[in-house]
Formats: C-alpha cells, sequence, structure tokens
C-alpha cells in the first residue's frame, strides 16, 4: 500500500480580474490562444511540465506497477451552485473516479470547450476553482487544449479532464470484487450535490439551504486504504445515485445487495425536495461520497478510520451483500416489506456533472 | 531509442446498423447509458481494460523512464468532410501531440458530449472510423465517457481525447531545441485539412478536389527517430498553420527561422482556394504534417527515411534556423524579397479541428 503522499498546495495567484469575452480567435491556435494561455491558464496551473509550452507534457515515469486512467467530461448547468461550480466539479470528478481504483491520482489534463462571448472573468472564477481544488486534492494539470464555439453553442464552457494515477500491484479494488458476507458503508448523506444544481437552475421553487458534497475524495481513500486491507470495493456514486452504483457493482460482482432503508442518510432539506418534485434519492447524483464495500469483521475499523476524515465523518453502514439474488439490489423497507431497487431508467435530471 | 512497435490491428467489427437518436437518459448514468456503452462503443472500442466497466481503466506499468500525456477537444464542422471525420480527427490530433515529443502513443481516453437528438447511425459511423484509426495507430482507448446535451447545443457531437505515450529518458525532441545551422523539412503540402472542411462546409463556391491530410504520424515518427540522433524538433502545424506553429519555435528556442518560399510545397487546388477567398496557406491548418527540424548533417538521411514514409513520401526542406533575429520567422520569397511571417493574428478558420 502505497504512503500517504503530503499535500504540497500550490498557492493560487490573488485575482488577475480579466476582462472581455471570449472571441473565436481565441480557439485560432495564433496570437489570441496564447494570450489566453499566458495570462488566464498559466497564472492559475503554473507548473513546470505545463510551462514548457509543447503540445503534451512530459512527466517522470511514475514508480507504480500499475497506472489507472479516467475521463469526464462535464456540462453542469448552471456553471455555479451553492458549495461548488464547474470547475470543482471537473477537478473532482475525475480525481475520485482514479482514487476509486484504490490509486493515488497524480496528474490531470483539462480541455476547455468555450462559447464565443463568455465573459473572461466567468472563465478566471472557473479556472481559480479548478486551481483551488487541484491544490486541494494534490494534483497536477501538465496539458490542456482549449476550443471555441459559436455563441449559443455550449452554455458558457464545457471541461473535459482526463487523470492519471498510480496504483501498487497487489491492489484489488473493483466493482467486481464484493462477497457475500461484506458490508456496504455510505460515506454521508446522499443527493446534495443534484438537489443543490436543481436549486440553482431556480427549479425548486423554494430556497433550500442545500450545498452541493463536491469534494476530492482521494485523501478519504488513502484513508481507507490504509485501514483495512479487506476493502473489495469503492466507488463514487454520482450520475444515477447509490441506486445505479450499487447495481452496476452486483452485476460486475455476481452478488446482492440488501439495503436497509432507514440507515441511509438523507438531510432533511434533500428529502422534502425530492418529496415535492417525486424523486427517489436513491437516484440523485452525489460528487463527494463513496460507497467502500468491505469484509464484515473490518467494517467498524473502516468506518471508523473513515469518521475522523474531513469528507467522510459522516460515514455510516447501510447494508450488505448477499449471494443470492445475483445482479440485484434489494431495500428493507421501513415498514418491513423488502422492494427492488433498479438501474435508473430514464434521465430525471439532466446536466447535473 | 524505442524499437519501432508492430501495429497489430484489432479488427473493426462489421456496422451494427444502430437506429434511433439520442436522449437525454444516454447521458444519465443508468440503463440507456449502459446500453449506450454496451451496444455501440464496446463492439467498436472493446479490449479488456475497457471491458473491465469500471469508472477508469488499469494498465500495467509503462516500461519507459518518461511519460507523455496530451489532450485535444473537437468541435469540427462539419462532422464529415473529404478524407475524414471528426473521429479520425480526434484519434490523431491526440497521438500526434503525443508523437511529437519522440513518444510512443499507447493509451487514449475518449470523452464524448453529444446533443440530444444525435442520429445513432451517425455516432455510429465516428465510433466505426476511431476504430479504424486506432488500429491504424496501433493505440487503445482504455477509459470513456459519454454526456448528453440539449438539442441545439453541441453540434452534434464534440469529442475529447487524451493520450499517453511513453519516450525513453535520453529523449530531447522539444520546441526549445532548434539550434543555428539546422534544417527545417515539411513532410508534405500544406493547407489540405482547412480547405477541405472549408469545402464540405459549401464556403469555397466551387467544388475542389481536395481530401483532409487528417492522419496518425506516429510511424512517421518512429522512421525519423531511427534514421537519425539528430533530430531536434517535431511539430505538427494544426490550428494556425505551419506559420504559428514555426513561430511558436523560433520563441521557445530563441533563434530565428528563413523560410524559402519556393519550396513549400501546397496543392494547386488549396493554392486557388486560398487565392480567391485571400487566405495565405501558411495558417491554414493540416492534420497529416509535421515538421521535423534537424541537424544539417543529417538532413537527407532523415528527408530519405521520410519519403519511404506512407504519410511522408512529399517531404522537402523548407527552410533553416538561424541565430538572428530571434523569435522571428522569415521568409524569403520567390521575387528575391524577404518578409516577416508572424503568427496568426485572429481566426481566419474557425471551428476546423
Amino acid at each position: 500500500m502505497s504512503k500517504k503522499r503530503l499535500m504540497q498546495s500550490p498557492v493560487c495567484p490573488v485575482p488577475i480580474q480579466s476582462r472581455g469575452q471570449i472571441i473565436m480567435g481565441h480557439g485560432s491556435g495564433g496570437k489570441l490562444s496564447h494570450e489566453l494561455i499566458e495570462n488566464l491558464f498559466m497564472p492559475y496551473f503554473d507548473n513546470p511540465i505545463l510551462r514548457a509550452g509543447n503540445d503534451a507534457g512530459v512527466i517522470d515515469a511514475i514508480a507504480a506497477t500499475k497506472l489507472v486512467v479516467s475521463t469526464d467530461s462535464h456540462v453542469v448547468k448552471p456553471l455555479f451552485f451553492k458549495g461548488g461550480d464547474i470547475g470543482r466539479l471537473a477537478i473532482c470528478g475525475t480525481v475520485n473516479d482514479v482514487a476509486m481504483m484504490g490509486a493515488e491520482p497524480l496528474y490531470l489534463t483539462a480541455g476547455f470547450i468555450l462559447e464565443e462571448g463568455l465573459d473572461l472573468a466567468i472563465l478566471e472564477r472557473v479556472v481559480s476553482s479548478m486551481c483551488a481544488a487541484a491544490a486541494e486534492a494534490g494534483i497536477k494539470i501538465i496539458a490542456g487544449d482549449t476550443k471555441v464555439v459559436e455563441r449559443g453553442k455550449a452554455d458558457g464552457l464545457y471541461i473535459n479532464t482526463a487523470g492519471i494515477g498510480r496504483m501498487p500491484e497487489d491492489m484489488r479494488i473493483d466493482g467486481s470484487q464484493a462477497r457475500p458476507g461484506d458490508v456496504v458503508i455510505l460515506s454521508g448523506p446522499i443527493g446534495d450535490h443534484g438537489i443543490a444544481v436543481l436549486e440553482a437552475r431556480g427549479e425548486l421553487g423554494f430556497q433550500a439551504e442545500i450545498q452541493s458534497d463536491v469534494a476530492p475524495l482521494n485523501q478519504l481513500v488513502q484513508a481507507i486504504l490504509h485501514s483495512s486491507h479487506q476493502v473489495h470495493v469503492l466507488r463514487d456514486p454520482t450520475r444515477g445515485g447509490i441506486a445505479s452504483s450499487l447495481n452496476e457493482i452486483t452485476r460486475q460482482s455476481e452478488v446482492g445487495i440488501y439495503l436497509d432503508e432507514s440507515a441511509i442518510p438523507v438531510r432533511p432539506a434533500v428529502a422534502a425536495a425530492c418529496e415535492m418534485l417525486g424523486f427517489d434519492p436513491l437516484y440523485i447524483a452525489n460528487e463527494g461520497k463513496l460507497l467502500a464495500i468491505v469484509a464484515a469483521e473490518e467494517a467498524n475499523t473502516v468506518l471508523t478510520a473513515m469518521r475522523s476524515e474531513r469528507y467522510g465523518y459522516e460515514s455510516v453502514i447501510i447494508g450488505e451483500v448477499e449471494a443470492e439474488p445475483k445482479a440485484r439490489v434489494l431495500m428493507r423497507t421501513s415498514i418491513g416489506s423488502t422492494r427492488i431497487v433498479d438501474m435508473m431508467a430514464g434521465e430525471i435530471l439532466p446536466r447535473i456533472c
């Protein structure tokens, strides 16, 4: 297991107070592209690899026996919401996907698709937020790309990130590793991100004090891995919520999962919003939560480790893994019945991440 | 220097003849997302890393002393043009950026932003083209992501790719390595890609028999590296054309570059289109050409090696590097005068890649 890495926070610069708007020329590959890189991206993302100014970043070989690679595009609408924004989301989403394999995220690439007319002040807010999230997660952005599309396309901006992490040879954390008898731990209340974005869209019809949970979970993952060698699955239940993530795991591992309805934490404001809108919080996106499936005998050790972490202090056991019924998630309800929790069929909350 | 890798072509499947359209639910992370992955992406991109079905791909450690990482988003309009399409572009663009560092591209990620209403048959054509280009380049797609945005956004689809390659420790090919006395080699005629896209938009006003040059250049790069140890810079002159790429190099290396106008190859149809539209082919995008800056005494050896390659048979020497004037590209014209070739100032051809 890798040694816990010291998070060395690069200091994000004081705001540059960018003015003006994105024009098509910023995507030309010519002077304006270079100015945008020099004046906006570089001050926030600066590091020697990026500063070399080539079309690709060169990194020293990563001391590991395996590498983990992931990618995510982010199209959240609106760009800013309580607790986060598209920039923080773009960093955390990919950091978390890499971390969920039991790997240590190290480097990210960032591809921007910008809409003509986008205020540079808005872009700077997003880039500044990416800088802060990257510092918190302890990762570096080592390659980037900017394209510009016409007004009316791209809702301001879309961001793609791809991430690389290192993983020890003996790590076998994977959706296929859940075993009968294992315990399912959830790192905190569900649905915060989805409902926070919905509120920012003005679609709730009331003011809810709900903040997105968007956060980098790599430190929480390292704490889990240090606490036990019996961690079988880690997954961040983003789009599709915990219902979809757990269904995926039951299929990959060919097991059943029983959840205890009364054990699943949902903040009152999220529960109220879901009831009003007819949503089931099990299907609402999270961006700072993880599911850990661990051997029963280690559950309390892992739980204790999780609860000592900033993004895990509300961790709880929500269910267990059974041999049957395979590829099914079942809920023991508070009234004593059992119901099937299926994967999400359609789309209840588009443009959530 | 790494041994030439045998390109093992995975066979792309016979068309699945996908029907229907993209709906918002395909971006939900639920059932429809999984169906899209299983029924369309997986048959074309299948490999054990992707099939594991986790949120990140796990790869064995790459035997190298350095890794090269790059990313590119692709927003070309229209999606299909003579000689290529957005899928081939998305693979080749990133393969080439990695290769230009003297590295061997190995793995790519692919992030799709799809427009609601996109015909699945169109998506399949693009994915099939990516499969063929990946096979030709000898790379694997090991992680992916799909998002869906509303009708009217994203022009059908945008594709981001990020790439990873391996590089030997002693490789020092980089925009900062051009030295006075070096020779500038260009791998073939310029401007084909930009003009082919323009024609596909119906903006030429006449039919030109111009095909995009979009191609993976990693084999050509390997041939160059095997021919000489005196290769200083490799760069693919995409957006901004050879004028912008050469200007970047003169800044990174603090040298001047003199070009010989009569030596720069431009196909007659491209020259005619440029003359009619008032464009300078030096600024038109290429997607299958490279600039190689090499020691003068090795120029002929490298040229011979390039000319024996599929994507290098039209290679020519177009200029040389001088100590002065620093950070300047100068053109010796056919009438005997010398003019400054600046970096592209605005944007003459938006949405070209």
